[in-house]
């Protein structure tokens, strides 16, 4: 285990009927609030009117800035900077899933920075300062309630990059499960995936004696695999909105990664898919990490160990060997996704159908994620990255 | 799963070689520190001498206030308070384990209190205001690094009482898995019990859907059945005293207690046997879990069912039945202790030799621990735990 600091101030307010809270949240940071929010669907869903009775209980000043789209971009960013500063505004109050909640951080940090907010997301040792930020979460995915990233997509430039700063944490994070209960399928099952992402991005690594850390990451596992297929089936399930949204919440903010170094290597690639392409995350991850494993597999022996761990202490698989084991772990986890979750397996079925920008997603994948170093826990060069993207054109098969 | 707050803003410094970041921990809080430990222990292996070191460098203006026992003493924090006052320090600064910061986060309120600060410990509720406290580490135990709870003795009444309020939560903890390498076995193997006990105590409850916080505990418990026989062999394993005091940390800070409700049941048992006979809290705690595992599932049926699931997932046990696997279960608890730990599991062995005050205690402990109510896991009346106390006298046998 390595040194680390692990300093979450994070208030987390959990369960259902808290938003008269939300007055004494804010208003020990400011009275001139930035309401950050996406689409309709917290119209939708009543959210926004509840919301917006307790602001004006309260007597906020609120200036609204809406829309904010799935891979959020950064001329979002851009706005509400803008806003913020013409009004003036001392607290951002977020309310969506992981694209709202990065956009409003990085909107938090850019008020404090002389250029483009770009800059702070290309390099995040520019993220100096940063306005508190107050959230109600809607979705079980990215961690972002409690943790210091963001990742911001760039249109012009193709990127998607991830930054972060002690800055950007939250201040409150409201998480009520009946809040999750409106999400789709589709959404619960890419935000299932994006949870399990994280813990293995975080799992399968070199680090020596993270048996804490390690152990926590399985029990998440568990959590994710026990309940996301029962609210993928019953979305009104509290305890299995709930036990996914804590789930999500620890499987990030720091819990499961302290004390170990290396690098990521799903979400960097998938970061290249959603950046060319605009697919939905958490699906482009669970296209993409069964392949990734099978490539480890395969390539590297020494994998098998960690991928037998895995299968033996998350899924209860048993085999003659730690090859045999590794190997139906990473079948298991494919049809997981497949079968529990119904998510379209190959990215034809998102959208993707030719492989003519395999090359150009690869050669940044291996650039932006550091992939072709010892960070990852395999490392991968370009043509390692474009064999595993290619493999997502075909149905996976693994004897 | 309960609606809960999480809100642990104690900033850790874990791992080798950090306490040249103390002048800065303590600075931004004052310069005026009262120094707390206990024995000799800290000068014997260099600690003490460190942070002179650092606390002389960083111009600190330094009171002490040595001696600090075991189980802990109201006179203890009585003194602290008087320093402070005399004095006019700013900011505690605690070396050692449980006891040593239990008596800091007492002394932290006291200053604020008018009254004898044992009202402190009997009424929680009049903790208004405390000061700040950075606290060192040196045993895995008690988890008090990170919540928000003390536990003090009355040697005059008898009492050992928890108390707690979240102004006694540590701005700063220092967690250095070297400073435990001198902790003898005796005490490995009751900072290993006393970690379990934590664990036991908010896994054995009733609410449901809480998996995320059971399957921490389990992991944590897994932890701990690993890593604390080998520090017991091999007291310099880094790895193993990283891993234990890690754990020990999060087995109490929240994350398996969030969102569930209902009374602890060994703790409050042995603090009658601590408070009367001032024995060692872990081993005590040893010695009474197993009989009061005996007891629940003896007495209670609908128990099987957990202590089946506690012995499967942590010890991997199986049977035909839930009865048996929990029985298995109990059984391997106590061998755990007893042969690994080398704990001796009956109270004449830790110097009780009489039952004289087992009236007594059983009737103090139903009080204090509120046990003959809905809160424990099994409601236990004066009888109960006078069997239960009582079986402690003799070897274990579950048939």
């Amino acid at each position: 285990m390595q040194n680390f600091r692990f300093y979450v101030p994070t208030d987390i307010r959990f369960g259902t009927d808290r938003l008269s809270e939300l007055p004494e949240a804010l208003s020990s940071i400011g009275k001139r609030v930035l309401l950050v929010y996406g689409g309709g669907s917290i119209k939708k869903s009543g959210l926004y009117d509840k919301v917006q009775q307790q602001l004006v209980k309260g007597g906020f000043e609120v200036v609204e800035l809406s829309g904010i789209e799935p891979n959020p971009k950064i001329h979002s960013v851009r706005s509400g900077v803008k806003l913020i500063r013409k009004h003036q505004l001392e607290v951002i109050l977020a309310i969506g899933g992981g694209s709202v909640i990065d956009t409003a951080k990085v909107i938090a940090a850019g008020v404090f920075y002389e250029g483009d907010p770009w800059d702070l997301v290309v390099d995040s040792s520019k993220i100096k300062q940063a306005l508190p930020i107050v959230d109600i979460l809607t979705l079980a995915a990215t961690g972002t309630e409690m943790n210091r990233n963001a990742v911001i997509s760039n249109a012009d430039t193709k990127e998607k990059l991830g930054t972060g700063g002690a800055e950007l944490l939250p201040h409150v994070s409201f998480l009520d499960p009946t809040t999750t209960f409106s999400v789709s399928k589709w959404q619960t099952a890419a935000g299932a995936a994006d949870i399990l992402s994280h813990l293995f991005e975080q799992y399968f690594n070199r680090t020596k004696a993270v048996q804490v850390q390690d152990n926590i990451a399985e029990a998440l596992m568990k959590v994710v695999i026990d309940f996301a297929p029962v609210a993928f089936e019953n979305p009104d399930d509290y305890g299995a909105r709930a036990n996914l949204l804590w789930a999500s919440t620890l499987a990030l903010n720091g819990l499961v990664g302290n004390g170990r170094s290396g690098g990521w290597t799903c979400h960097p690639i998938e970061h290249e898919l959603s950046a060319f392409y605009d697919i939905t995350h958490g699906i482009g991850l669970a296209i993409l990490t069964p392949r990734w494993m099978a490539y480890c597999i395969t390539h590297d022996p020494s994998t098998h160990e960690k991928f037998a761990k895995y299968g033996e202490a998350v899924w209860g698989l048993t085999g003659d060997s730690q090859a045999e084991i590794a190997r139906k772990a990473v079948r298991t986890t494919y049809e997981f996704f497949e079968d529990q979750l119904e998510i379209p397996m190959t990215l034809q079925k998102v959208g993707i159908e030719t492989t003519e920008l395999v090359d150009e997603m690869s050669q940044q994948a291996v650039v932006h994620g550091e992939l072709n170093t010892d960070g990852p826990f395999v490392r991968l060069d370009e043509e390692a990255v474009k064999s595993i993207i290619t493999s997502c054109f075909e149905e996976m098969t693994l004897n």
